[in-house]
């Protein structure tokens, strides 16, 4: 069984009388929200997977396994014909949506579309910021992320995923520097004024999802798949990893993109082998937090910037939204989690109404 | 790239403009809803991850992997903290709940809480049935499934995980012979009467998650810290590998369990082992669909049965819900995704109700 780490608690478990994390949450997120909003009024909830395709697994010896802990040992058969390469999507739709479009939020790499959710420490997310702002929100988990399923290695992907620890994301996401990273919540170091929720860092963690470097062409493929499915175009709102699928799924299917918002991305298809005209009438709005001089940003931003500078060289519009020039200091790559998320996310919604995005 | 089945499609897809599917998936599938029900009134909706904690790895060799296909060699760290044993909890909650207590979806072993969404063939499934009949619905991913996520093996789990295929879904979830299975839906031979909607049988097998034979304790804990963490007792509904894990739990923390209606349990404690006066007070439904004659469903039936029959000498409650009994015919293992699966998830809000677990 796990040991359980030094000071874990989780928010809910502090609201629910263990207090250990009491004095380290920002205090918005230890204020009990005693003004309820107005019920959502929805349509319809659900889900459904999109993409991919039998693949069947011939000439493997079967194996023994011991299904519970006391029990015999069962016979399993590898061989046989199993579903590779789909993607999952939740839906909620609301009764009376006031955007034009669904809107999509594509998570980036290591984790899953649980990251739009609530925070990890406990407040509303984007999914619910956006629902409420009006959208029908579609949160999807990528191929072999999360409800995705993933598949056999080496037979299916040729390699081992990659894990993230807890000090990767704290030195990736920018939390702050590397020896500032403590198993302890309370030793915990980040940069001056970042707005993470350090002392939720575990919440963070329990979301993290394996990930494979090999499986770009099945994630792609099942991006294109899902687009493909819906019947009108989408506003993407993506992070991270899933910004490069994003930009060539636009790319691939213009038709089934109404706007791209590209939230600390950290990749890009290279200008010279696309036709950036394709994406001509689709606006694209880049995010930036703070401490982007940390590596490996820099180089990530690069291809970020040279995307853009490509696209409104051939005649389309892609803008730059930085935090810390708006006077918004403090912003980690995940803006989502961080204390002022819901800020940013409201910057993103007055850009999309600027855009035409939203009813009259 | 994976290669396209021969006829495959999805419900969406056929809906889109593809129809390959159109003539041979059952006829309600293919009616549009034009009378849309009334909107939900959704006080909010958001998720958690619970249980687990820290595992350290240590020792082990960093890796050099190949991040994009024709990217560099990037050395990766295996060594350090991850979250480990950890589950992953989505709720809804509504304006004005019906229901005395949450009412929670645990889903069986392959699967993660996606099988409670929509029905493979795209109908509304039973987490929709239970909001609209009035409950608060919480969806979760045991440990090592969907957003939940996974951990190294064998480091952390020592063995590697079981996959299931088409086949063995049609086998063991009772559609039919296993003769009747083909990839070509045209072909395959369902059981006479049988309800799962068997062309959409690939949508089934995009949602089969991998699973470990070694979690077990993982699992049962995370459950624990999942009941632990409700301020208030929930009615469980919980299908095939879950019943053995949710019976185990309402017998750790009884306080927190309203109720539990095991559908189709594969598996239960052994009641020489535990306690059964402590589940006295917590109302147990059994739901069984039909063909159980088929292995393994015999013995696995046995084990609830007997777990049934001990906590009734103990004074408690254990009802029986035989399909065919009723009158019922054709249900497989998959209730929740029959053709008749909202008139299943109507027998279960009537018991509900019987019970005392609605409001007056």
């Amino acid at each position: 069984m796990p040991s359980k780490p030094p000071g874990l608690a989780s928010r809910r478990g502090a609201m629910l009388g263990t207090g250990l994390l009491a004095t380290t949450l920002p205090a918005a997120a230890q204020t009990p929200n005693t003004a309820a909003p107005a019920p959502l009024q929805v349509a319809s909830i659900g889900s459904f997977h999109v993409g991919g395709g039998v693949r069947t697994l011939t000439g493997l010896p079967a194996r023994e396994v011991r299904m519970t802990a006391t029990g015999p040992l069962r016979r399993i058969e590898v061989n046989g014909d199993y579903m590779v390469g789909q993607m999952y999507v939740q839906y909620v739709k609301l009764a009376a949506p006031k955007a034009r479009h669904p809107l999509m939020l594509w998570h980036g790499g290591g984790l899953s579309g649980a990251c739009w959710e609530d925070t990890p420490d406990g407040r509303p997310g984007w999914q619910s910021f956006f629902l409420r702002a009006g959208h029908d929100v579609y949160v999807s988990d990528a191929f072999e992320r999360g409800r995705a399923s993933w598949p056999r290695f080496p037979e299916i992907l040729p390699d081992e995923p990659v894990f993230r620890s807890l000090s990767e994301a704290w030195r990736t996401f920018r939390f702050g520097p590397p020896n500032g990273f403590d198993l302890d919540p309370a030793k915990r170091r980040p940069y001056p004024g970042a707005r993470f929720p350090v002392a939720a860092l575990e919440n963070l963690g329990r979301g993290a999802i394996p990930r494979w470097a090999s499986s770009d062409a099945f994630v792609q493929s099942a991006y294109g798949a899902y687009l493909a499915r819906m019947t009108e175009p989408s506003v993407i709102v993506v992070h991270s990893q899933g910004v490069a699928f994003a930009l060539r799924a636009a790319l691939d299917a213009p038709g089934k993109v109404a706007a791209v918002v590209a939230v600390e991305g950290s990749g890009a298809p290279d200008p010279a082998t696309v036709d950036m005209a394709r994406m001509r009438n689709i606006p694209l709005l880049m995010v930036w937090g703070d401490y982007l001089d940390q590596a490996p940003w820099p180089a990530y931003r690069g291809a970020v910037d040279r995307f853009a500078a490509a696209l409104t060289a051939a005649g389309g519009s892609a803008e730059l939204m930085e935090l810390p020039a708006r006077g918004i200091a403090g912003n980690t790559h995940m803006l989502m989690h961080d204390d002022n998320s819901d800020q940013v996310a409201g910057l993103i919604q007055g850009w999309l109404a600027a855009k035409g995005l939203m009813k009259a």
